[in-house]
């Protein structure tokens, strides 16, 4: 997608570096970051420097090629175990990482120049995908929609064209008049600092709101459609998504709007049966405790926003039900959430 | 309640000066707020130095008292139906500051004595329905359950032990273990700011969780009870609080866990039979764009957090229809929330 009229993807490799949009400057300042080897690139995960299922999919497997390049050795596939470790640690609940990691390890057992290519491929792969997701999610899409979205799947999540926005801007680019409420998403306020600068950048017309008012807008009648991403999704099509996901799926529910989760067929891990058997990662409780606003000094501003003493709690996702989605947008079409269509969907050739 | 060891109440008056706990600066200050005329008064509430149905409904009655000492004419009756306007129009939501003007008003009519009794009987009365709402709400709460409340429906809310939060002091003094989930409740966070540190105040063992992660812990089985306050409830039951309680009264709901709100009777409004009827306050867009954290040079810092640009929609309540309430705990006792026993509440003499 394009700043500054300029295309750029959200993650890329230039020689050993692994480049990336520093997603906690933005806002408030658009700038790139560099990882020289695997070491920094896990870090950036971890940090969150890049983030988004897609985006650390590619940062995993451009972590994988940073540890191939590291070694003249000959037992490559050594390696990449270890590197793999490395990598799959740094995040526990999107299965995008371990899907890219993997496939890298797979390739590398072929062949050292099979692996690259791999590596390459998941990134590219990555970014065809959301301009799918968008084509297919553009068909429920009706003229003069309000559109609510969680967190960001723009495509700063999704290394181009994004999961949940992808609709958006093919409805936008399509012609058709939309609105997006989009949620704040607290604690780290991925909406109101991620999604609205993409919005704000492809003119999509939007409006932040707090997370707490998403189902008064429900209950007014002002919300036509509720779309969100996902970082796994089980085999019977339970969803690990955002934390507050689950609240806006119950929300939707009971006012009867319909709520689809958008994502790479490469999102669905089914050796996981169901959404109890996925780990939910417990981010550090500062995250909750003190804001992250502008930057002062090349620094992060850091603002302490509750009691002093009180603790508090930071659970990173949750885990929305199959029986509240009414359907998944993939790559290869929109399926209802079952393990039945699951399955077709991953056997199909797309 | 006690603060550094001395008994406060949330709002006072001293001679012809209404004093208040300054809100906006807790937890980081702990401050008292003076008003010298009812202008003051009306900025205080309007800016939410004092705040929560109970204490602004005092801080009218007060501020009513403050327009009474303002003249020596005769016309007090005219001069108070002019104070009532001005201090009514500054939140339109809590429907305890026009009951508070109210009474003070139609008091007047029999003579400025019996006015100036009112006002002080409004704030008394108050703290003494806090107290009487914890003994009722204490025989709901069970030794080792885990409370989720919204906001702060605390003594600084009510003048005096609180609503949602007297049942919670009176279980921890009655030797229940109990342990509280506090919902940060953006856009200004009286949860993480207020709550908090009330419960600290009085070492009740709580966490602060992201509005968004509500729902999570009710999904897994971490919540026994849920508790909030009122800012205006209709005749049908259905009822006006914070934004946000909507949500976790579905999520409730749909977890099948009891939803309860707390409130004195004087936050029913016979008169608005349902609450399709009760004004939802637009505050403005900058408490969702910025943040407003710490004390700096005397003055409350604020921080951008959202995309430059982007504006954002901040409605202050929601409404929770009474089919999603399990029951309304007064200071006359729990009642169902339907039209029956709300009238029959009403009509009962304490």
């Amino acid at each position: 997608m394009k700043v500054n009229g300029k295309n750029y993807r959200a993650i890329w490799m230039e020689g050993e570096k692994v480049c990336m949009i520093d997603q906690n400057k933005l806002p408030f300042k658009f700038s790139i970051h560099y990882c020289n080897n695997i070491d920094e690139t896990c870090i950036a995960i971890k940090t969150m420097i890049t983030r988004g299922a897609g985006s650390i999919g590619a940062a995993g497997a451009y972590a994988m090629l940073q540890a191939i390049y590291s070694v003249d050795g000959l037992d490559i596939v050594h390696i990449l175990e270890k590197a793999k470790k490395q990598i799959d640690s740094t995040r526990p609940t999107a299965v995008n990482l371990f899907y890219a990691t993997n496939r890298v390890l797979e390739a590398a057992k072929i062949s050292k120049e099979f692996a690259i290519n791999e590596a390459f491929a998941i990134a590219d792969e990555c970014a065809l995908h959301g301009k799918l997701i968008g084509q297919y999610g553009n068909t429920l899409i009706e003229d003069g929609y309000c559109v609510e979205t969680h967190c960001n799947a723009g495509w700063l999540a999704l290394v181009d064209y994004g999961s949940a926005l992808a609709p958006i801007y093919a409805a936008k680019n399509s012609g058709k008049n939309i609105f997006v409420y989009v949620d704040e998403t607290r604690p780290r306020s991925q909406g109101a600092r991620l999604t609205a600068w993409e919005l704000a950048r492809e003119n999509v017309p939007h409006a932040i709101i707090p997370d707490n008012a998403g189902a008064h807008y429900m209950a007014s009648g002002k919300i036509n459609f509720f779309i969100a991403g996902a970082d796994r999704i089980a085999a019977n099509g339970d969803t690990a998504n955002k934390i507050g996901t689950l609240e806006k799926a119950i929300a939707a529910k009971y006012y009867g709007i319909p709520f689809y989760i958008a994502a790479p067929s490469s999102t669905i891990d089914i050796k996981t049966s169901s959404g109890k058997s996925i780990p939910i990662e417990e981010r550090n409780s500062d995250e909750v405790l003190f804001y992250s606003g502008k930057l002062k000094n090349g620094k992060i501003e850091k603002m302490r926003i509750a009691n002093p003493g009180s603790g508090a709690l930071n659970p990173a996702f949750d885990i929305t039900p199959a029986s509240l989605i009414t359907g998944i947008i993939t790559e290869k079409g929109i399926i209802q959430p079952n393990v039945e269509a699951i399955k077709k969907l991953l056997d199909d050739e797309i």
